[in-house]
């Protein structure tokens, strides 16, 4: 395993090509291979003994693969499964989502006030809230589960009414102005399906509210890994204007139903992906 | 396996205790074995393999628990797995949720014009759209993927702007008065959890539109089934009022997370469920 072999990038389903799309941004010179599993998605509903079961089998896949390292582009296997990936990939560095993600919140908010949205299971178990809690012990912060914005990005109902309410539903209460000791000044999209509804979601924010959207920041902390451990891929070219995302560099397996991958998956990687560019297999 | 056995209950979820809740006030004396394969779920998105592989399961699973009928109250099972059950339970009567459906769509339609919605897995099959043309050759079937009433409904949002919203969205175009040859005049409630937004689609229908909800008419189907085949508990305790469904004579099985599916599903059976009463089983 060296510098040539790839990254891999795990989710439950095709919302970590948020991930992998930044990845690509920031690592243009490295190749990826990205696995959904979508005979068993969603994890987000699912009991924390079931994800990292599944999650484990995953690491053996990648382990096969002969990744460099691995990147748990989901927040719910970041939140639930993070530690019995790193024992079955021991020397692969395993770097999640949620790290990045309230580290990058904790970093842009001036009150410490900050406010998060999540799935279900990932608001249960805290995980932001306790990432947070341990950067900045005197942060404040909220968290509301927002499931329906899974759907509407899923759909591809990005934008229009019902978009914008189910919007207002969910920021409205969060980010009232007469909340004891202010509203938040920043948003945490703790899923990786929520940057497809950024423009919705800052539309029903008030004014001056930064969104923190964990792909980017957990991107650059993956390239600062591949440095630390002398396992960058052609590091002079990284210095140079990233390319477009290179088709041929990135490889795409999911557990089932390649032509509904490759359809709802094309919009989340922001470029068209054939049914028969995605190789199905068995965990 | 007698007249005493339990009637067997099968979904992905817990959509499938509105058909439960149909089956408990229509056959008070009965006893029922619910699962609802809570770690797979949905299947709404998956391919008919792996529908079918799961099903199959399930079906093992029914027969060891002696059921001496199985309602397949998932829509997605109903439409890809139907076959393959019945043959892996000879000799018990299996029944879906799409024939009894798709049959009382055309006995109340006047016209023939049928709008179905549905998950997209559901309405990709075509399952409803063929079983009515079955049933009704000249009936004119338009049917639309709604997945957010899903979301909508396993949340609780049943009522309100966001609710109201995705009713407008999904159901406004496929009843515009200016349809050539005129909007349709009923709507098949193709997937279970939908009944738990009847209210918001009624007002989102335009006046005089007829509502199908499969629950009642397999409820009634099963009935009919068990008595012809001498199968039926205590018939002529059925001649009296229904009484309140019966918290003794239903078992709830899931594969994955008992809290969750007693929290959701007591939305959906509409009494209590504990999670204590939720057992976890492997399939």
């Amino acid at each position: 395993m060296g510098s040539g072999a790839p990254i891999g990038v795990f989710d439950s389903g095709v919302g970590g090509l948020t991930v992998l799309k930044a990845l690509c941004a920031a690592l243009p010179t490295e190749s990826f291979v990205y696995l959904g599993d979508t005979a068993r998605l969603p994890y987000g509903t699912k009991s924390a003994a079931t994800v990292t079961r599944y999650s484990v089998r995953a690491a053996d896949m990648f382990a096969d693969y002969g990744v460099k390292c691995l990147v748990v582009a989901c927040n719910t296997v970041s939140a639930a499964a993070l530690p019995a990936v790193r024992e079955r990939l021991a020397g692969v560095p395993v770097i999640g989502v949620v790290e990045p993600g309230a580290q990058a919140a904790c970093e842009v908010s001036p009150s410490g006030r900050i406010a998060v949205i999540a799935t279900e299971g990932t608001v249960r178990r805290g995980a932001y809230q306790s990432a947070i809690l341990r950067l900045r012990p005197q942060a404040r912060v909220s968290a509301q589960a927002a499931p329906l914005f899974v759907a509407l990005a899923e759909e591809g109902l990005c934008s229009g009414e019902v978009a914008d309410s189910a919007a207002r539903h969910y920021l409205g209460p969060m980010f009232r102005g007469d909340l004891p000791g202010g509203p938040p000044d920043t948003l945490v999209l703790g899923c990786t399906h929520f940057p497809m509804l950024a423009a919705v979601i800052r539309a029903a924010l008030p004014a001056g509210v930064a969104v923190v959207d964990s792909a980017t920041t957990t991107a650059a902390q993956v390239r600062s890994a591949l440095q630390q451990a002398g396992l960058a891929a052609q590091l002079a070219q990284q210095r140079v204007p990233p390319l477009a995302p290179d088709h041929a560099a990135v490889r795409l397996l999911a557990t089932d139903d390649a032509e509904r991958f490759a359809r709802v998956g094309s919009r989340f990687l922001e470029r068209p992906i054939s049914g028969a560019e995605v190789e199905l297999v068995d965990l």
